[in-house]
């Protein structure tokens, strides 16, 4: 049987990439309607509705991003989808673990309808723990693991997403055992996040069955994770020439994925969705070849996916055209057999059903006082100690007068504080966090690792109040309230974690806010993900969430005062 | 949860092998049931029913064939279980096409129940192309595209077996389109067998959804298939120095498979199954490590068993232990958790029910006779020129002198008859066969490619007649009468093509009719492949079925005459 004679798409004259042997072959790539119909010598006679002429490009496979999750651009599904399809991102698995710790299963069904995009492929993890730290924290909802065998039967889910909770998981939780034997029952893939998990522990949990980490790890703990069939995910943070330098001296390069895990509009709009990361590996000393098949053939395995992640005829017709290996931001993308244009207009916003979801009273002076029940005079807090670097934080000691029951901490310390929104059950803790030299002002936020409290990080009453009525007032958002200057507002009033607008309106909103936090003090290279995990109880060391400190290496709770 | 304090098996204190790093780590492992329940620091303290000292040795997964016939060993499917296991051959995807040819979805279902065995893990592939070449040869059964699609749904069954009509695919026939249709409906694997196809023919294949091949190609053409992400299944022909050399300089090596394809029982027992392949690899050049991923991480991924093929926890306790990674033969093998024993009986003969499958007539002189429909004279006639070295047949031709209708063969050329056995058609076709200087004899055999109707290859009339009848009398099977020697008789009566007999007795028999064929003078070194393939309409480049001459490469007919 003949190629036919007419085609959708005819990409003439590039370099077509294998990712298989790595060579770099001059064909014409035919193009019907979703699928790549052949790949053949230069020069094919054919009659084309388009013909894309790729003279002096290669053309790669659509890169693929086996972990991330949707919401920490800011954008709801399509929105994200028009931005980040352009930068060769044609498929996702995503997990909706923040908007359904908001809101449950209907907010999981809203995503995924949602994402029901034109171009980009989106695949579907359940989140596996929501609470992320049940019996630590209070979410807006809570899955049952009935609720996750139920959600993984849903179309378009093929993955338990990943379990946080791996302190659960080692001790033989009854809980995280019924959620991980669901996902077993299912045949699905079970995602892990497991930072620095190692030895038996490490055992216990791939006995489970969890055999992936997007984690930041030392060098040696990545590499006996690899040597044990566990898939490295790796992010930015992850990617440093330390690990990279490690990997190389090994007898053979293990298999590994390149993921974005959290992105938002702005870094997006700015550097780049999975070409961002791809050139962060190039950076790192990775070789273009691994890089572009971490890109693409090695999720597409994870996924399952066999129709896609190789230039070949029969797959999917997603695929990247390139200036070379070294430079993985792609001139041209065609995602599903259709040419993505640049000039797409943002997608129509979303009927928002997740518009009441802080269910809070604006703070009045007393909401900002932190009381303990412990008698006048110096005592020592425990502290959370940031770094400019990392979410990692570090357990640290501050001696704060009290005085009628109450902690004088302005002045002293920059306070964080954590009000339950979901429910109104009026709960709330603080601790002291140091480490960076801010200036007066506060920052409040409802988008807070995992259960989307409202957060706030103050060095005085009246800025924490200001700051968190303006985030209360637009139900959900982030508010940088630094004295002497305009407040900086971003309204997320989508379940209080997404915007419904534009992607260059809320890249700007946020650009906005990470310039106010660096202006006020806050001087972390990643400013936004700094604040929210505060209050992640599965990252470690020592976070806070409305119900107190966390010892998270240690699942237990730990003394406010010591 | 800290490892259990009991266990059924424990390995101590060898070096573990991670198929994904390459490097050896000194651990215990510790099984459970037929699960490897941890993999942790020598020295673990456990009770255990059982305790392997591997002090000195390597341990590695379990050998995995991603491509073989049972048929081929000449064993029903458990005997071929216990010589191969203790070779290291924990898990098998069988495509039984030889038995089936003959005897229909019945033999299918047969098989996969003989195939219950107690450790070895088989699983099966669903004949996609019986008859092998479509309305050019007889077998004894035929499967339809329904037929495909039900048994697709057999448990136990995971893929479309190896598409050898490949021509039929490239042309776009019905048939084969509708069988490659339902596989790719039931979401199965489909298998390739494509033989130095290449270019736009290639593309139609892999348009198809076929997208592995255990077949010799050229290297080029193997680097070909590679490039498009057509995984290359490698058997020892495959495995010359010059591909291997080629792989070498590909940027990036491809992954591939070692498979044994078709391996003998006195192959088996002499030099082995997966580890004699894996050998073979080494001495042709290939690393060890590489060896080590094509026996048993590639396959597990091919098979899409991500239970195996890695010694982590969680996965099943399918091991081998090694003297040396340069030595592929295990000392000592656990399968689905248990320690193989050497002296493990014969499996017990099965009940037969294709004992009634070769449904001729003793053939008298008459049936010895090559009767032509050409006036008397010399006539050019189309010959198959047989080599030494593969399966591939080249055409020849020979002058033949034609009386009242009979070529006059004896003394000018060796003939080759192939007699239609399934239906009492009385079909039959002749033609000579050149290539080896033959003394007087004859071999008859009824397993024969893939219709296994009865073939004869013999120098005399009188040679002929007496190692056909002898086949028919014992209901199938193979032998070599030799004019001086004493015949050699290796009875098959399971459908022609399979013994009852214990392995060791099955070896014998192969081995005596091998070395009776070298004295005869067929001096090939796979006398097996060599003799049963003649009648294999899809292996280049001439053979002869039943029904007549068949020119593969056009899956044409081939004039008798010239």
């Amino acid at each position: 049987m003949p190629i036919p004679s007419h085609c959708d798409l005819l990409i003439r004259g590039a370099g077509v990439v294998s990712v298989h042997t790595g060579e770099i072959v001059p064909a014409d790539v035919v193009v019907s309607g979703d699928l790549i119909r052949a790949v053949t010598a230069p020069g094919v006679r054919i009659e084309a509705d388009r013909v894309l002429d790729a003279d002096g490009l290669l053309l790669a496979p659509g890169y693929i991003d086996a972990h991330m999750h949707i919401e920490s651009s800011l954008l709801t599904p399509a929105e994200f989808a028009r931005i980040t399809v352009r930068r060769g991102t044609t498929t996702v698995l995503a997990d909706p673990h923040e908007i359904v710790n908001v809101a449950g299963r209907e907010a999981m069904a809203w995503m995924i309808e949602q994402g029901r995009s034109p171009s980009q492929t989106m695949l579907w993890a359940v989140p596996s723990c929501v609470p992320a730290l049940e019996g630590f924290e209070t979410a807006g909802s809570r899955l049952t693991a009935e609720d996750i065998a139920d959600m993984l039967g849903w179309e378009g889910v093929t993955t338990l997403g990943e379990v946080m909770d791996y302190r659960a998981v080692v001790a033989g939780s009854p809980r995280m055992r019924a959620i991980v034997d669901a996902a077993r029952r299912k045949g699905v893939r079970l995602d892990g996040h497991c930072p620095g998990l190692s030895g038996d522990d490490l055992g216990e949990y791939l006995w489970a069955g969890i055999d992936s980490d997007h984690t930041k790890n030392t060098p040696e703990v990545a590499v006996e994770k690899a040597r044990l069939g566990m898939l490295l995910m790796l992010q930015e943070k992850c990617l440093t020439p330390e690990l990279v330098g490690r990997l190389h001296e090994l007898p053979v390069l293990p298999d590994f994925c390149l993921v974005t895990d959290d992105l938002a509009a702005d870094a997006i709009l700015e550097r780049g969705h999975l070409d961002h990361i791809a050139r962060v590996a190039l950076d790192a000393g990775l070789g273009p070849l691994t890089v572009l098949r971490a890109l693409t053939l090695h999720p597409a395995r994870r996924l399952g996916l066999d129709d896609r992640g190789v230039v070949a005829p029969g797959k999917r017709a997603d695929l990247v055209l390139l200036r070379a290996l070294e430079d993985p931001t792609p001139v041209t993308v065609v995602c599903g057999g259709r040419v993505v244009e640049d000039s797409g207009a943002p997608a129509a916003p979303a009927a928002n059903p997740f518009a009441d979801s802080v269910r809070l009273a604006p703070l009045d002076e007393d909401d900002c006082r932190w009381r303990v029940d412990l008698p006048d005079g110096e005592h020592t807090f425990r502290a959370l100690r940031v770094n400019p670097v990392d979410t990692y934080t570090e357990p640290a000691e501050i001696a704060l007068p009290v005085r009628d029951g109450i902690v004088e901490w302005e002045g002293r310390t920059a306070l964080l504080a954590v009000y339950e929104r979901h429910h109104g059950s009026g709960r709330r803790a603080m601790a002291p966090v140091v480490g960076f030299d801010l200036a007066e002002g506060a920052v409040a936020t409802t988008y807070a690792h995992d259960s989307h409290n409202l957060t706030v990080i103050a060095t005085d009453t009246s800025a924490l109040r200001h700051a968190a009525n303006r985030v209360i007032g637009s139900q959900g958002g982030i508010c940088v309230a630094v004295t002497g200057r305009p407040a900086v507002h971003l309204p997320l009033p989508v379940g209080g974690v997404m915007s419904a607008a534009p992607a260059p309106e809320v890249a700007d909103g946020a650009g906005a806010v990470r310039e106010a936090l660096h202006a006020w003090g806050w001087r972390h290279r990643n400013a936004f993900m700094s604040v929210s995990t505060l209050t992640l109880p599965v990252s470690p060391q020592v976070k806070l969430t409305d119900m107190g400190l966390v010892r998270v290496v240690d699942r237990a709770w730990e003394p406010a005062v010591i």
